[in-house]
């Protein structure tokens, strides 16, 4: 979008069915103060387009587009599936989802259908073609957003008619019942079934269900969403040329990598906290690389602050929004948008922030919106006039990872909190990074990062071979490899292929917590931890030793040189302050071994993304993102890219939350 | 009743009918040993009164009434409607309590049945009659309690029968369906519903419910058990003559201002630990004005400690209960009973503190009945021929606001425990107060305080601005005026019309907890919290001003001239031990000001209960709370009110959980 | 079975059924490696067995018991109900376990089914039945293990079947209904039946069920899972000699003492972690005790650490599996088995320590293992001709007392906590004791302590007074007597019988927590916490004296001589540094006073097991169970059992974790 339509967009979503006329003026006069130049509507609006089932009705819609347009302002359309009408489930209990307790969910909040229910899958393709075809060529509508956040409030829905979808899933995947019994090594306590109706949801029992049991039915309810949108997308595709995204989010129940393979293009929402600025940012590392080459959206983000019935965050410092939006466009961001305009009267989540309050007046959001529309300005011409550089550092993050430690925490793991502690040590250090799901493509990385993977595909296992054999470095776990495609445990070795592969052999596998485990490595001693293995060496190279705990003497960390490359296996997690220490240097010893150039040196709180003009030459986007102010070494030669002026070489001194645009010099 | 009978009463709660022929004459002899002259009887026993369904005799309570009153021991007779008998509910489902998860409530507790059932109504209604034309003659009754504790245990009921009753509950309140979805703003997130049939219970949903369909339904629930009442103190009124109430609380899902509204005097049951004292005065304070002039009832606590299968509290200290006994009696109550006279042997209380062992001795609180008897006995003469001050200083507490807080409660916030909080700070400033519902009567107030409500009525509007109008001080805040009657946001301004009252316009309404905001007031500076509106002047003069945080040159705190009275705007929360000082200075302040009188100077655990006798003149009772012993500040020919001798002006010592009576000598 | 073996067992749990023949081979091997000499099989491969209904082959399990039999290995054989196949429940939710919630349990994991089931039960005995048909003769076989945990992730179910069986148990116990409500106190809160069809499942209510009706449905329902072992036990017995048990634990819903009534000998399974040592130890002063004279079995218990998908276990410090081993042994296990054998590949338990890896390697567990062995080669000769000393000081451990404290934990007491807590001390002190259920034979005991049981049967009295006649100490509560077998009240006095018994009156019963009582004995000072009872003396001589709080000056702990011995009543516990110092002061009182001997004079994490040779001479098998080592005091003439060389007497020296066996010089 951005090729076609030439800037940056800075957005909200905004509600004008909820209003009379004389507020709606009032909004888009405002919306053009603040520089706002892209809406999303529709959302969550099928009541108002289809008050009866069938008299459906999306003239007003069409007329705001127009206005909208004949303003200046473009506008995102949205399908409005996550809030069915009352006459959608009213006396049809059948169509209501259910959760894992057997508990149906009732109409008056949203995502309480059941999205496979067919029922609903007719009504929702009856709305989404009727809003298609009358609004999908509009000069003003430039792009689609499907429902609103896929499971986000839900995850897998129990209901009996899913039973059905599950079992005849269940047969397309397995075949047979006997090759599902197998998989699942389902002897174990008599589990196994004599024919696919007889599986059932993994409802309330007195004890834990079947791993692969568990984690089959999370890809199921997966599977069944993104299916969802990619019916809803084709639909669209009928009426209208405009890209269709998906407003998601790594907080919730979907495989994005599966959900925004059919979609256009790809958008997130956050509401991170401030002082939690690693994970805003690991979205932006992140979905620039759903759809590479694409720009992604920031779809949603608070003015100021969340909030709800039940909930009131804190509301951000000062110049904090704007340093957001820096980041975000410059990280590769098209858009950067608030939920939401106006705030709500009515509903649940009247507290939470919004630029206008309910009655009209900015609230203690609309300066930071003139900050971020001032930046946007400026940054416009040189972003529009670069790229995001392609990351030498990639950080595979993946959802069926994310779904393997769901049925598996063992003592409360999280996937979304243990990899974002992880990125932001690369973050911390100056590394420039993509975060990217399993189907990243290697071309032209240098070092590959695998954490908290417990199954790793085969196919995944030949490309970063590949990878490897090229040159490339692929540092291993920890907690990765240790389980089979099905969740069940390797029986031929313990990290199975990938032993041979990195020259070790796994000895143990256990929880190092509390055992005492002692790593060192670096020259660095530090506690270790999480479950894990230790190796004997196969032919690759100790590179941390384990020397207390129950298990002194085997290895942790070894590295085996595979062609030209370096495939290094991580056993356990260091922990405490210097297993911190631990793992930079790890990072620090690869990265610079693999010859990762793009890095900077800079205070922590301080990213520099790097862009990349037509002409080769570098452009660091830089932002204070802690509120400390910080400062950044650049290297002689380098200019202020928005005056042209030369910046002394050596340290640059950026304030708090401000950010600076530098031109490196060109080197080959 | 005190008018007829001349007396303070001195009661406690009996079931003579667990108990045989031996027990209950030994309980009577002990009865009378401890000054035991009310008795509360015939709760829970249904099922002895009416064993199988219509084989109705009441026999043995008639006989207990008789002999009690031969005895010189009055009875305040209850109906059993708490406790549905077997029959009612066996094989009857529907007839069941449903909570918000859909569950159904069964037989073995009590509170299972719902309220709002037309065939639990029919029986309620039989057995009532039956008790009311046995016994509502005899001459021993002196009251009546309806049930107990209505929705103690349980909130709003969730069965089908309530549903239709809500639906035509919402009928009656709307008019239509378009009026309804209006109200609600429910074209937010396609809520709207096209008939009223449609509408469902706030049941089980993936997120929350529309705020205004919250609210809407506790206040529903709140009606309805209301409405019950009225209609079994119908039935009794028609044959008795004995004043009516029931034993409330702060704690349960009731409306007590509507409850009260039909029934003849006030009463309520606390069970507050000694350490909580002013949870414990509140009570005082605010059940003496549901119905002004009549003096209320403690009808239920503990002789020492409360306790159950699943608790026992810290049994209070020696002398407590005494302390609590002068406290209730000196604040306007005619009877002071425990909860319960002889421990269970059975149930699920058992572990309940009682005045005898379920063995027949003396408990621990045995003694503590002693002394309060005692103190009763002294106290009687001066408080009967005396009358609580109307207080100059009154404080709005409202269960319709804790509804509003319960669908809103944003961090956790809590209605009861914010007000106790708020309260606990006049009490420990020696400011005599009136705790009140919204229908408060105005006339001779000085100062008015309405904090934590969030809507304020167009009728509370207009009294307490003819009130200001008239010279009185109203603190508005905080937390007050920001939601409408249908609990959504206003549209015309962040507080309404209290805003152009005020003087002020509210330009910013937003969360303040964590944001760095700083207050000074009174030469304080405190950190602000809560949810908080700041202000600019229009018109009013700025008290309090925001020095730091996103809203700095603000005003949190305003006052205004209205009349010859002053509207004081409080906007935000002061926190932390610099708030509470400021919140003291303004109370200060404004009490002095507005020239409230009824104020002392007395160490913080004292209490000071000023009353008045028919000249006019003064008495204080005065009683230490804290176990840590007092003063009180008393003026030159102060005299005790027991033994007639002058006291020397200035500092009155009292001792631990010690009280005393003084008449002040008459002013003009 | 040690008689006839002739051996100490070092055992484990496998599931060959699970496995394929490489696998089975390779296990045998390593097994005869480790030293495993018995193997339990079948749990849980009901479908293996049975994979469609009435096709049944149990010819697997008669060859692996004939294959190990070839290779020196015995074999428990279990039936394998605790997981029900798919066509037991599919369709038929009529057979699930049923919560306390209304809840259906599903397939999928285990003890999901109704165990009370006619329908399970029929297929339950069918299985049983094929399994001892063609197994119980087999040469290899020499025990038999009934089901799996009975209880451990359920408790009672409330399914309708469950209901009319309830309600006839109540008709069998009670005979009419009015004796059961009577016997409930049931005419409090209207809670009275008019007939036994009418008397639900304690279910969901708004507040507490009556504590009557909540202990008698904890004991049907333990009553109904012993009669289905009783049932299971009677069909293996048609069919074989080989004793039979279950691997029960104090942590499940069960009344051990009933279950193992008429099993031929009594097991454990138990996960304490290392630093909760007396956690694992008493179990072993517990089982013992069951089936007096016959050694109990530790059925299950890890290698190194338990885990499962939720949960990762710290894994034991090297050396204590061994410790745990011989004090297992010492103590009088005929068994020391692991849970399991080969880390399962599939299912919900993965995470969970074995001896071997799903890969078929050592884990860390293996040299735990070859360490066992080690120290049961060496213990074997000295164990199998001695027997464990009869403890004379007895500490009653009493499921149904479990139950009433389930019923009644006031502020969140659980027995099984309380005990572990209680018997910790005399632990620590080197006090040898049996731990035992209420049917424990008295003879030849010198002290008896009954503590946290709240009702004494007459019979239980009984048996104890005549101890005490005979010269005997018995140390009475604390939070004993106060309740009657219905859950009640006494009504004749707080401690019924006992108190006359103790020569005192308990004046008061009340909790004492937060109350400020503070008592002496034995020169020590206090602070006094629980559910307590003081008393007055009527006979009795007072030992600890409150002095101060509410009762100051009344007796917490008497003396009361009957016959020749001493009833000591414990009215409070107790609490903090000052309570633990004094409730050893009061155990080395009384200790010694009665004369108890088999004490011994070791740091407090190192166990001393006392054992008796047929000449009557002791052997201590010493263990250091802490990790920190420490020192035994032996008497002059001690040898090493061992070698037989002399020690020097005085302090033995036992390093960490490390064992000695000596032999005391005879005396007499």
């Amino acid at each position: 979008m951005s090729a076609k339509s030439g800037k940056l967009y800075h957005g909200t979503a905004w509600y004008p069915e909820l209003w009379d006329e004389a507020v709606i003026l009032h909004d888009i006069a405002r919306m053009k103060e603040a520089g706002i130049n892209v809406v999303r509507i529709g959302e969550f609006a099928w009541s108002t387009m289809e008050p009866s089932e069938g008299e459906i009705n999306v003239s007003l819609f069409a007329d705001i587009i127009t206005r909208l347009h004949d303003e200046g302002i473009d506008t995102v359309m949205c399908t409005p599936t996550a809030t069915p009408p009352i006459w959608l489930t009213h006396r049809h209990p059948e169509r209501l989802h259910v959760d894992e307790r057997g508990v149906l969910m009732g109409h008056g909040s949203r995502q309480h259908i059941c999205t496979n229910n067919a029922a609903f899958r007719e009504r929702a393709a009856r709305i989404t073609e009727a809003i298609a075809s009358k609004l999908g060529r509009l000069p003003g509508l430039i792009g689609w957003q499907l429902d609103n956040e896929f499971k986000a409030h839900v995850a897998a829905c129990h209901c009996e008619n899913c039973l059905l979808l599950w079992q005849g899933w269940l047969e397309q995947c397995y075949g047979t019942i006997e090759a599902l019994n197998e998989a699942w090594g389902a002897a174990i306590w008599s589990q196994q079934y004599e024919r696919f109706d007889q599986v059932p949801h993994p409802g309330p029992t007195p004890f834990l269900h079947n791993s692969s049991m568990q984690t089959a039915h999370r890809l199921f309810s997966m599977a069944g969403i993104a299916q969802f949108a990619d019916e809803q997308a084709a639909i669209i595709r009928r009426f209208s040329d405009a890209p269709i995204t998906h407003n998601s989010s790594i907080a919730f129940h979907v495989d994005n990598e599966r959900l925004f393979e059919h979609l256009d293009f790809a958008s997130f929402d956050t509401y991170a906290s401030a002082e939690n600025y690693a994970a805003y940012l690991i979205n932006c590392d992140l979905f620039r690389n759903y759809k590479p080459g694409r720009g992604y959206w920031l779809m949603e983000t608070s003015p100021s602050y969340s909030g709800s019935l039940q909930s009131a965050a804190v509301p951000h410092p000062q110049g904090y929004v704007a340093a957001e939006s820096v980041a975000a466009y410059a990280l590769g961001a098209e858009a950067f948008c608030y939920w939401h305009w106006r705030q709500h009267r009515s509903g649940c989540e009247q507290p939470h922030g919004s630029v206008l309050s309910a009655w009209g007046q900015p609230t203690v959001g609309w300066m930071n919106v003139l900050e971020v529309e001032q930046a946007r300005r400026a940054l416009e011409p040189l972003l529009l006039a670069s790229q995001p550089a392609k990351a030498e550092v990639a950080l595979v993050y993946s959802d069926r990872a994310k779904t393997f430690m769901a049925t598996e925490p063992l003592k409360g793991m999280n996937y979304r909190g243990l990899m974002t502690s992880y990125y932001a040590r690369l973050l911390a250090m100056g590394i420039h990074r993509d975060v990217a799901p399993e189907g990243i493509d290697l071309q032209g990385r240098k070092m590959l990062l695998t954490p908290f993977l417990p199954y790793v595909s085969e196919a995944f296992i030949r490309k970063a071979i590949t990878f490897v054999e090229q040159g490339g470095t692929w540092i291993i776990g920890p907690f990765t490899g240790g389980r089979t495609e099905e969740h069940t445990i390797p029986t031929d070795a313990a990290l199975g292929k990938l032993e041979a592969l990195g020259g070790v052999e796994a000895c143990f596998s256990y929880p190092l917590d509390g055992s005492g485990a002692i790593g060192e490595a670096f020259g660095i001693q530090a506690p270790l931890g999480m479950w894990s293995t230790v190796f004997e060496l196969r032919g690759a190279s100790s590179v941390g030793t384990i020397i207390d705990g129950l298990t002194p003497g085997y290895s942790f960390l070894t590295e085996h040189r595979i062609g030209d490359g370096l495939l290094v296996m991580l056993g356990a997690m260091p922990t405490g302050e210097e297993g911190d220490a631990m793992l930079r240097a790890m990072f620090d010893h690869y990265a610079s071994r693999a010859g990762a150039t793009l890095r900077v040196d800079a205070t922590s709180g301080t990213l520099v993304a790097p862009r990349v003009e037509a002409d080769g030459r570098q452009l660091w986007a830089i932002v204070n993102m802690d509120g400390r102010g910080g400062t950044v070494t650049v290297p002689d030669g380098t200019v202020d890219a928005f005056t042209g002026e030369l910046i002394a070489a050596g340290s640059l001194a950026v304030e708090r939350y401000a950010y600076r645009v530098v031109r490196l010099p060109l080197v080959d």
